[in-house]
């Protein structure tokens, strides 16, 4: 925006003063990794990284950058995959980490909640709740690394969705610092509390552009009892829809996890990682991993799973299927399904799309859809996996195996990337189903959203951040008049 | 607001020429019925009673509403315990029924979701999803009348809570016309979708302050297969609230209703209503219905819940219990619970307070905090009851025996009022849990909250509302420059 301006040397006094050398980083060795975004595409600059220990130093620094009219780029555990923590390449933002803010405030079994701030890791947090007999029913596979604040900024998804909802459906309170410097204090582990508006919901997944969380209250739910993972082999995606649905009803909505990999998703896999097992004797079309969980002193859903498993394979519904075991097999099963980014990687280049359409559209999104991307751009080949359940699916192209990859999604990518959102709007879908916009999916994000829906989101962003400072470029696309300033 | 008008002649003349008859209705013995909130508090006026019969309709009323500067008053079931949805005394508003509205315009067991307009009743939305073999999980007293726009509006709670959270957890999508007569098509029934602030979310609870929304895509669950109803005597909330983590751990999470009923309101339900009788052969000090529900094919909830109440009466916790053999015994149960406000009424005005505390707080709040205010206002008696597992009491006070009853709520209820909401501050919690703010509680709520709070909340319907014609005088409080304008 115009209005901004890049940080002086009083304003970056200042930050040092307060910070301290712990928190006003400016040594390139520290600084440079978190200027790349997760998938290696955006590199930004910034003249220093500020990395405050407490809220009392956030509100301090926004309130320095909100007199100065300078942007911050809030930072977690940089493992978001649209670049929404990546700062701009002009070096007119500061970057804001909140890695140093890591403490778990207070846990409590009898509330089922826990308060932590931003910087907590999330497998910390797994830890954590597990200490006090609970857990916290949000995962993915970053989670050695990703932060509470931005998982809950960018409203994350994960493997448990089905049963527990996106983070949204977790947060309970939250502390920020709004755009202006002032605190806000919405931590209480309330189970229901209607006054007024709801900030908490509107400051999860704003992508840091309405302010700094500090601190989230979230809720826990029981331990795990027994968990019951089993690998199945279908006909096709309506298939795996049907049994998805009558493992709800039989388990009593045990089920945490359904996860759709397409045979060639498999084959990558097992092709680029030759140390993972193939689970089933004979390949199928389509795969599922299941995950069941009981909790303690509920029955053990492998009971029913197993059962449900073999009346479907009697009816033709399951072509085959195999359940773990042991630990060290349910993990085996999931290695299999984790690792599909990385065969993809392995592979070369892709282009990634993280879409999603109502559950009942999926099965046939998956496949007619395929064909019609892979026709449009021969050679092409599309691999479609994941949270069935959740109507979200990884819809990655992978390029013809005899063109130069990079160059050919250089050429091709963006083209290839708009056919198959209009698809995805065609079907009644989101182009970001759980990864955010970020600065990734800004210009596919404006060309497709619907103006009603962007007005509001501008009017909201004007309203409570009018300077514009908190993370620009992301998430909020410049009005048409703002084009090209 | 200083720059609201009141409806002229053109105006209503325009209105009555879009909506005919049917939609445009003056008659005193139609709208009068309409102007008294449910709790028969507040009178209102109103010029004409607009009753759209679908969203174009509405989007043209508001649209002019708009152009005129007049303000609007959506309505829905008039069942809300917060005169949110009751037009000023001035007539200076139009009332907007969404009554008509009542289609349900698809439901898809495949989806787990439906989408009804604002009008739909929720007792026919529980009966459209049982006949796709769903279930909408969420219910109230009210559900005869109250309408899915209003619970969608009022963040509604009810008595499942526990299990599937209040209204907001279910809310899918939302089609809301924006206060400049724009429609807001956010009826998409995806699991997951991170496009920009969450304007579901804000529209949800929101009170009609930023906008009438027209129709909602709603979640559905798979239906009960098996309930299980039990009343329980209990020494102390302490005693219950262990109890209620024990179940949760050993049904897997199977509980749905956990309702707190000291020995005081059962006494005064038995009272007041001599058809129902007493579930236990000796009383308790303290009770709790408990309902826990398994889906079709899960194991049956009861066995479990049986289970559990004989060894905790064993081990001392629970005093004695009743578990209901027959679906009418359940039925039976329930009344007891639904019948606490019947019988309150039945004794006379009493002084109500819809509160939330964290749930570990909420066993000695409800003993400490019901001592200190009888203790402050001698001769009065606290009626402690509720949604125990949800931190949510409804703590009401019931005047002296000897005093006429309104005339002490005249002298006092303000004061004992101030009094309780100061002691739901001072242990974090909340004035309204589930009931909302609407006019009812605008000046405590403008006296307990902060200040940052409310200056975001102002902003926000400033850049959505700029006029202000949308519900003024609900749930935002005027900044205090604008006071006595």
């Amino acid at each position: 925006m115009a209005s901004l301006q890049f940080p002086d040397n009083s304003l970056l006094a200042k930050l040092a003063a307060i910070l301290g050398p712990q928190g006003f980083i400016t040594d390139p060795d520290l600084v440079t990794p978190w200027l790349t975004d997760w998938r290696r595409r955006y590199h930004g600059r910034t003249a220093a990284m500020l990395a405050p220990a407490d809220r009392d130093q956030v509100a301090q620094i926004v309130s320095l950058a909100a007199e100065a009219r300078v942007a911050l780029v809030p930072q977690g555990g940089n493992t978001g995959t649209v670049a929404g923590a990546t700062p701009p390449p002009d070096g007119s933002a500061l970057l804001l980490s909140l890695r140093r803010m890591n403490r778990i405030r207070s846990i409590s079994a009898e509330d089922n909640a826990v308060i932590a701030e931003a910087g907590v890791i999330l497998s910390n947090l797994h830890d954590a709740a597990a200490a006090v007999g609970r857990r916290f029913p949000l995962s993915l596979a970053a989670k050695g690394s990703a932060t509470i604040g931005g998982l809950v900024s960018t409203n994350a998804g994960g493997t448990q969705v089905l049963r527990f909802g996106p983070m949204r459906a977790l947060v309970l309170g939250i502390e920020a610092v709004l755009p202006d410097g002032s605190l806000f204090e919405g931590l209480a582990t309330l189970r229901k509390d209607n006054r007024g508006y709801d900030l908490r919901q509107l400051l999860t997944g704003a992508e840091g552009t309405l302010g700094v969380i500090t601190a989230a209250a979230l809720r826990l739910v029981p331990a795990v009892g027994a968990r019951a993972v089993a690998w199945a082999g279908l006909p096709s995606p309506e298939a795996a829809l049907k049994l998805l649905r009558r493992l709800e009803e039989a388990t009593g909505e045990a089920v945490e996890s359904f996860e759709l990999v397409p045979a060639n998703a498999l084959a990558l896999v097992l092709e680029k990682l030759p140390m993972l097992r193939s689970p089933l004797a004979a390949a199928a079309p389509w795969n599922v991993l299941i995950e069941c969980v009981g909790s303690a002193g509920a029955p053990d859903p492998a009971i029913k799973l197993a059962e449900l498993l073999g009346e479907q394979i009697d009816a033709g519904l399951v072509t085959n299927a195999t359940l773990a075991a042991s630990e060290a097999q349910a993990e085996a099963l999931w290695a299999l399904r984790e690792s599909i980014s990385e065969a993809e990687k392995a592979d070369g280049p892709s282009l990634k799309h993280d879409i999603s359409v109502p559950v009942s559209e999926m099965p046939s999104f998956v496949e007619r859809e395929r064909e019609r991307v892979e026709a449009r751009f021969p050679g092409s080949r599309i691999i479609a996996f994941g949270h069935l359940g959740d109507g979200n699916i990884h819809f990655n192209l992978l390029p013809p195996d005899d063109a130069d990859r990079l160059a050919w999604i250089e050429q091709h990518g963006a083209a290839a990337t708009a056919v198959i959102h209009d698809l995805v709007v065609a079907s009644g879908g989101s182009l970001s189903a759980e990864h955010g916009i970020g600065q990734a999916k800004l210009a596919e994000f404006a060309r497709l959203a619907d103006p009603v829906r962007l007005s509001a989101i501008r009017a909201i962003k004007a309203a409570l951040d009018p300077v514009g400072i908190m993370n620009p470029g992301k998430l909020v696309p410049l009005a048409s008049k703002e084009k090209g300033q």
